[in-house]
């Protein structure tokens, strides 16, 4: 399973604080912590606090002071992107471009140059999709583009868009049936990722809920994701199934205790 | 989601000293206990401890003197579930027949004749199977004997068999391909069940693995299970599940505190 540690973004209120602040101690330590949990990436959100390249650049580089973790770029924005990754000591993940080619155009080419590798969203200018055939429909668009550019299927990570359980329950199966029509793209399929925690918005079963349907997407195709990282029952809940989809050899001590 | 309580037999000591003695307590003192925690039926299993209609005609009528959750019959041998079956308030489930024809030809009789459900298992007089494939045609041929022979669908439990992770890990993967599968058999399809713990057979964490399969085969189309019906992380997985699979609609009290 590849982990991508969700908790280094200005969404939070230390992360922005120390932003603000030019303090590296806070992304440094949610860094350390996520590296130990197991992250495979770390992401980085600069959000709304600055537009400024540089401190997204600082971000990273506070990040890179302490761990070996590649990072996640987490921007819509490719001016942003664009200077973070010359940040980079290693290929990062690029999160994210949309099936529109009005980002696709801009983002892949910095992945390519750059070989990083790429989360492309099952949506585009006309908005969210409703249905799992739409999001294969925009995700075979996106993943067509992607590799016709040179892009190789195991650096493209297609996302169907998770959306809020508690208010478009019908969405839930919909996202599955998309995961599981992802992975027959192409052979070796592509990665398939989602932003976990919108699944729980609003509930107040949100740990519950987001490893119960973690693990369906898992059993669906689902080989990625971003996440808290710093849930054991998460964690533990993804190993599992990693286990029962036999991506991994049993053994007594699999487990992190 | 079809819950059978698993606890009332005679592989737990309890019970094995119960029915020797004939102390009903412990018996309505576990059937209390699973109906309470939401059992759609009780399973009761004399096993080996005796080979008498009676003694298992007691254990049900024990079950009943105290709750009102339906039975499921637990018995390989016709002679013990012709006369069980006579005891039963309710239209029993009965756990188990084969695809053999040895088995079909005296269990559905008893099962027409009384109303009752009853689970198919996967496998036949040649041994257990190993690929989604023959599961999938042992279950077909013993699920289109039941129909013509006049069982209703919503009458029939499909069971995939289950195989233990730990010893058998390429299994699960078989297992889930096969519970898919099953679904396609009908429109509606007929319910498809397991006995759960058998995945976690060997294990260092049972409850975790047993909770993370059950989770997974919903996903793919599992409406019933034999299982721990007092494990409330267990039991709360698989009601996430179901929302997600839309079969409930949420609210946000939907967990069992």
């Amino acid at each position: 399973m590849i982990l991508v540690g969700e908790r280094i973004n200005t969404g939070f209120k230390d992360i922005k604080q120390a932003v603000l602040d030019k303090d590296p101690k806070p992304l440094q330590e949610w860094a350390r912590k996520q590296a130990d949990a197991g992250a495979t990436y770390i992401d980085v959100n600069l959000g709304a606090v600055s537009a400024k390249a540089a401190d997204m650049c600082w971000m990273i580089e506070t990040v890179q002071s302490v761990v070996d973790t590649p990072v996640s770029i987490d921007t819509n924005k490719p001016s942003i992107l664009a200077e973070a990754i010359k940040a980079c000591k290693k290929p990062p993940l690029i999160n994210s471009t949309t099936a529109a080619d009005s980002k696709l155009d801009q983002f892949l080419p910095i992945a390519l140059e750059h070989n990083a590798s790429i989360i492309g969203l099952a949506i585009d200018d006309t908005g969210t999709p409703k249905s799992a055939d739409k999001r294969v429909e925009l995700a075979a668009t996106l993943f067509a583009k992607a590799t016709e550019a040179g892009m190789p299927p195991e650096r493209m990570f297609l996302d169907p868009i998770v959306m809020p359980m508690k208010f478009m329950q019908e969405q839930a199966m919909e996202i599955l049936e998309a995961t599981k029509q992802f992975t027959l793209l192409s052979d070796p399929p592509p990665h398939i990722i989602c932003g976990l925690s919108n699944i729980s918005n609003g509930t107040t079963h949100k740990k519950l809920i987001n490893r119960t349907f973690l693990v369906m997407a898992i059993a669906n195709g689902l080989d990625a994701v971003i996440c808290d990282v710093l849930d054991p029952d998460l964690t533990n809940a993804a190993k599992t199934a990693d286990l029962v989809m036999n991506r991994e050899i049993y053994a007594d001590s699999y487990v992190r205790e």
